[in-house]
């Protein structure tokens, strides 16, 4: 070890799902969306004023916090929008999470909660999932230093219903309690009604799913102004600039065609519910997703057998080695239709 | 104080340079390039793969890492990109300051390394510059956990030689040193010839100056593969996609188009110097910058009265209320050659 190195912070670095770089792949690993995004998002692309680029953008981002709060009903100062979820998820960790106490979040769900908590020398306690796969509401009672989960949570995509959501929130009035809903738009109920009440609730969103856009980095957070004001102050002490000019103009005509956006969205909830058939006629088990994806098993093949022969097949999904109870499921992004009918032709040779 | 206040982390915000919203207007406050970025990077704009966006961006930014690694004429292990060099900096004091020893930097600097410092809850011992507002390389022979400081430095705009940075950066070898090169491209000598010398030494740069494209967020650190994979471990926990699609795509059209970088720069070399001469015949006294900005003061007009004054005209700059010893200064960004001569026509005026 060199005498520098003493002083390097190491960390256990998170593995990404695999970004394959060839063509003719059918990619559902990554639960990105398989349409693209709305026709005003390329317009806007392409006449894009390009003397802005030269200029720093607005740290504020503010054209994009007014489509964003217009949207849902809100005012512009209850909206923080930041470099992906992942990117406004950390900052309320590092904003809102610093008691001695330990966060709690389930032990099955997106895999950044404790490396967030790790890097930020936060305590955390991992709520173990209920024998069917069900974040168990009474695991949040207990004394903590704040509350994360996903719903639909992820890899289940099981939703959790708004009463058992603001009974958790109800209950943990003292800390902050953040409900990731990432996956929201593919139908869970979402708990934007509980803003109004508690004005200790963050939700998290992102462009990257149901609008497309996962290669533009876009996320939100919601909640009350001073919350929202204590994170914006934290992000501006890091870097007052994040958000680019192409995200900030790109993402406010995402959020604007709506019509397209519940088009899509819908399109996706159909190949879902025609895809969770196909895996029942083929012998899989699934959990309920509400999600754009599904969590998958089959009682007679191995996980680990499924997911290579797959990809020989240029199919990509995504496969979880831990922890040890998910070890025999897959996780499959909803595609087209087309790219689902090629998954099932392989599925019924493959089992057969 | 709400019960859910108490665990919320507070900061002292960095208050950014103003971005006025009204378009007939001079913008010298910010050190931004008055001309436009290279055509590739515009015509990279108009003919992206639109598909791409609804993808997740490759995470290592393999493509746009190579271009710089390129240039630079280094290994690509030896480049980590981020959203602008504010982010790239942050990662590089969060990864390599974690010793209990104070780091150092100047007192008269870029006003982020306090800030970054806090946040992390780094200690750190500002170093004053001398009478002449140099660094003195005295200074950073004591002990310590790091050290870091722009060349040229800012505001000042004063480059520091070569002789000089190796000086600290061979008396250093047990901590990490970061040199600092966001204004490298206006007439300094970088430090990457120290490279290949000290493994435990750190270039930041940015494409927010010499490139024209504060607008995308892009910067870099360049260093030792060892030192720059544990910042990328570091940053993978953290945040996997920061760099979006279009950052990636037009970052690369900006760093190889030489022949337009090198035209520029120099326009801008070119109008410093012409500036610095139309100042000293104003009566005004300014520091001998190789930056992209000039640092002035005048012994008979206060800059609290000048700014105001410049303000009214339509010509933004830049005025630092701390520390009182750069009270009567103004940063004055250099424009195009129309720019200043507006600037010089209403200093005439004012002046006389």
């Amino acid at each position: 070890m060199k005498a520098w190195e003493k002083n390097i912070r190491s960390v256990i670095p998170y593995v990404p799902g695999e970004q394959p770089q060839q063509s003719e792949i059918i990619k559902l690993n990554t639960n990105e969306n398989p349409y693209p995004p709305a026709p005003g998002v390329v317009e806007a692309l392409r006449s894009m004023d390009v003397d802005l680029l030269r200029r720093y953008p607005d740290p504020s981002a503010h054209d994009l916090v007014k489509a964003i709060a217009e949207y849902h009903g809100l005012q512009t100062d209850q909206v923080f929008v930041g470099v992906g979820s992942d990117d406004v998820l950390a900052m309320a960790f590092l904003t809102c999470f610093n008691s001695g106490k330990p966060i709690l979040f389930p032990d099955i769900t997106y895999s950044f909660y404790d490396v967030w908590a790790n890097l930020f020398r936060i305590p955390y306690d991992k709520q173990p999932l209920d024998e069917d796969f069900l974040i168990r509401s009474k695991d949040y009672q207990k004394e903590n230093g704040g509350i994360i989960f996903p719903n639909p949570n992820a890899p289940t995509g099981i939703a959790k219903p708004l009463d058992e959501i603001e009974e958790i929130v109800s209950q943990n009035q003292n800390v902050i309690v953040i409900i990731d809903e990432a996956y929201i738009d593919f139908g869970g109920e979402s708990a934007l009604p509980l803003l109004a009440k508690y004005d200790h609730l963050l939700i998290a969103r992102t462009f990257s799913k149901s609008r497309s856009l996962a290669g533009m980095r876009i996320g939100y957070l919601l909640g009350n102004p001073e919350l929202i004001g204590y994170i914006h102050n934290c992000k501006y002490s890091f870097n007052s600039y994040t958000m680019n000019q192409t995200a900030i103009d790109l993402g406010i005509e995402a959020i604007r065609d709506d019509a397209y956006f519940l088009a899509c969205t819908q399109k996706i909830i159909e190949t879902r519910e025609w895809a969770k058939e196909q895996f029942r006629s083929l012998g899989f088990e699934f959990l309920d997703s509400k999600a754009n994806f599904l969590f998958v098993t089959h009682p007679n093949h191995s996980a680990e057998d499924i997911f290579p022969a797959l990809k020989k097949e240029g199919i990509f999904v995504r496969h979880f080695k831990n922890p040890k109870r998910i070890r025999n499921y897959l996780r499959i992004s909803i595609g087209t239709r087309d790219e689902m009918e090629t998954l099932f032709a392989f599925f019924k040779r493959f089992i057969s």
